[in-house]
């Protein structure tokens, strides 16, 4: 399996790095270190020194300088070898490889493909932890799966109906009607219309809505959600549809999947719901349950992908945003690599 | 190393699985679901759903039909898929892989070759659970070791001299003198007598009895072991011959070694022995300590011979039965590929 | 990675090994099993019964016979079976690979090679356990890292400015100053004063000394460090060459690191210092942290080294008894295999 480079990766949550602080991640399987300058500027580079590979997440910052604290190299904020203790100087010019860095939603991405290629618009226009105008909740999970398992989950939200059963406990509308999709550049919406049902987490209260929905997952495997709400009958009087961008957002979720290694991932989400509510934040216990279903279920479909060589997934008319997005990272990847790679995975999409 | 695949697998234990209920097992390396349906009966498939592998023993049972609980696909008891949420119909013919089973002694069975050729009749002759005329005993253990291992350990019962030295306390006779081997279509079995010495399991009895042992193990590896007892000096009138099946059976025992992975599997054991003590069962304190020691000697083999490329075995005379059954096993497997497998797993039985 | 096998190797502690005990080790990812005997000599076969690969390690001792106890083969001092329990007689000769064992510093040594070529006169000449005139502690740690990178850090200890910068508090010439570095047959050793400062391990004293540390690391990887100190401007008087050998050892340490598997490693370590304070040991708190601090880097370097297809080290001026090390253990290597193998696990030395 491969993953699109030229991309935005979010690496870990701003608030994981104070100033002055070191903090090791991987992405893409890459030891990547991130380092918060006093200016509270972030950077990344490969957490490897140059003498002998020591990990410099265990460095120290010096000011405007990272000195590995195995051997006592020190760099500068380029990633260039500046000192190397009891050496006059170095014969070589090294440095580390650096990766353009970004900080917004709450997140510290990283661009893990060419550098030059780099350009801060082709973050997806998500909602984060700056929304204070909402009621607000975070939380991480990790993944004994390849990330693409997950994004396919957030792809094809079918399964609402199935696995989140007993916790989201959604009409079976989900499951029985489909999404309009719409494929963009670098990214695949689905949104739809849920006519006439009460207020979405609001399952106690008898209020009547139609309710629209839209769930847009961009490269490399990031999602927006937003749930808007309106009179019931509005959802007939569009058509069905998509209603003009308004003030009736009642939530959204922004969830980003990146691949840590080959068969591991990290599900970063943060959730936001009207009316803010002072200091109270997004409580998270069912949407966590459910997200323990999703991982579960994952997890228990990638150890039969592993035993089983040679397979192939089939899709069902609920899958077109789930073949879109593949698409899509298919292309991308044979425009990064010449089309000298294969991005399938293996796995052909099949029609049921 | 590889195994029979037309015979007939111990999956799991009757209890295990209630009516309308799933259960996942591993057997030859491949998931596959059990599920008893509301008449009681068992049917078995892959566990992996044709759309996109999740295993459908996270299902649910809707009646007489399973749904996988990820996306909702729905399969009738031939494995077929029946319904697709949302979707008018599936515009292919797909199902999944069934395998016949098998329910008897207590145990679910699988018969992991050619379903055509699965007949209830090649189930090994046991006694089992259904025995309640007998004190039962039961249990099971998780080998971190091929199964082969345990089924050779099985076949040559010297070893109880010297590993059981201290927790069956049997008499060295069993290393020094050679049973009777017998070798059928699907089993090896070996034959003996124990003069004039103290009943098996009442070491505190001063009664002697000649004992006749009975121990024969069925493809793909499943023993039957069977003790009676005689007056002392039946051995010797019947001039060492097997003695007439009569009543005087004492004990049996029924164990099943299925390789769950090439390196895993599981040990099912039953025991039983006479007389009938009411709700009093069988007291396996002292015989899972003898197992633990089969255990833990077998693991560590294992281990040695992960570290030894090009190993062999060298064969022993006690090892009669143990080169008479994977020969069997060879002969089986053989005939399975047209040959075109080593079915030795790489390991030359040399004579020592 | 490969290691000179023609070398005296640490396997076990003396005292983890009674009389008429065995104790099984993995040295080179070979399974051994130590001997001794009851006269207190220690004897070392592969860890493998000959009939079916079980370990040794968990039979009996029987005088002067080992006993497998799985199914019974009895061995003789020389390694060969001398009883197979009910067979006459063996048709084979068969012997188990028998390595040259030496006791010696508190060690029990295994040469791993030619067995011909074994000689006691190849033991490092180190200090160890039998110095009672010192005040002795000792230890050992298992690493999760190839055993050569443990190599390598002890022969820069330049690292210990900055790696154990808290533990043990050295003037940071350490890393500064260059030590002098000699190359020997089966060795490389630093020598260098450090001037006027405080005595080694008396942080609190304010007595100022000149102190000459000797760290010499022998094939296959075991150091000997000694630690002697005179009046200050002995370092000047001397023109900072080594001073004759003499009553003022004040402490010194053995260390050997035995590759247990390619990524496994053992760490034994004994510590001496004067004056002897009678039956209190030597405080190994602070020691320990620092070894800790080494485990935990070495590790994180070797993660980052299983990540990096085709990296490589580079050189700075401090690695020179690192490079004049590995050199020699190429060069010994390429004489045992007839320069057949690659010594240099890939790893290419490039000045920095």
């Amino acid at each position: 399996v491969t993953y699109v480079r030229n991309a935005w990766y979010v690496a870990a949550w701003s608030h994981e790095l104070a100033r002055n602080q070191l903090f090791g991640v991987r992405v893409l399987n890459e030891p990547i270190v991130l380092w918060r300058d006093d200016a509270g500027v972030v950077a990344a580079f490969e957490d490897r020194c140059v003498h002998r590979l020591a990990p410099l997440s265990l460095g120290r910052c010096e000011g405007n300088r990272l000195r590995c604290m195995y051997h006592g190299l020190l760099y500068d904020r380029a990633g260039t070898v500046v000192e190397i203790p009891g050496q006059e100087r170095s014969t070589a010019n090294l440095s580390l490889r650096k990766f353009p860095t970004a900080e917004r939603f709450g997140w510290i991405w990283l661009f893990m493909g060419d550098a030059d290629a780099a350009r801060e618009e082709m973050l997806p226009p998500l909602l984060g932890l700056e929304q204070d105008d909402y009621t607000l909740g975070s939380g991480q999970l990790e993944y004994a799966a390849e990330a693409r398992l997950v994004h396919d989950n957030l792809l094809d939200l079918s399964h609402v109906s199935f696995l989140h059963e007993k916790t989201f406990r959604m009409t079976d509308v989900w499951a029985r009607e489909r999404p309009t999709v719409t494929e963009f550049a670098r990214s695949v919406r689905s949104e739809r219309w849920i006519e006439n049902q009460g207020v979405v987490g609001s399952l106690s209260d008898s209020t009547r809505v139609d309710t629209y929905f839209s769930y847009e997952v961009f490269v490399p495997g990031v999602l927006l959600m937003t749930v808007r709400s309106y009179p019931v009958g509005t959802a007939s009087t569009l058509d069905r549809h998509h209603p003009a961008p308004g003030e009736r957002l009642l939530e959204f979720t922004s969830q980003a999947v990146t691949p840590l290694t080959p068969k591991t991932a990290r599900y970063f989400y943060i959730m936001g719901e009207q009316p803010r509510r002072g200091t109270t934040s997004y409580d998270l216990t069912n949407t966590e349950r459910a997200f323990a279903e999703d991982k579960a279920m994952i997890e228990a479909q990638q150890s039969n992908i592993d035993l089983t060589p040679g397979y192939r997934f089939r899709a069902t008319t609920a899958d077109r945003g789930v073949v879109a997005y593949n698409r899509l990272v298919s292309r991308l990847i044979g425009l990064e690599t010449g089309g000298r790679q294969d991005a399938s995975g293996g796995v052909s999409q099949v029609n049921l």
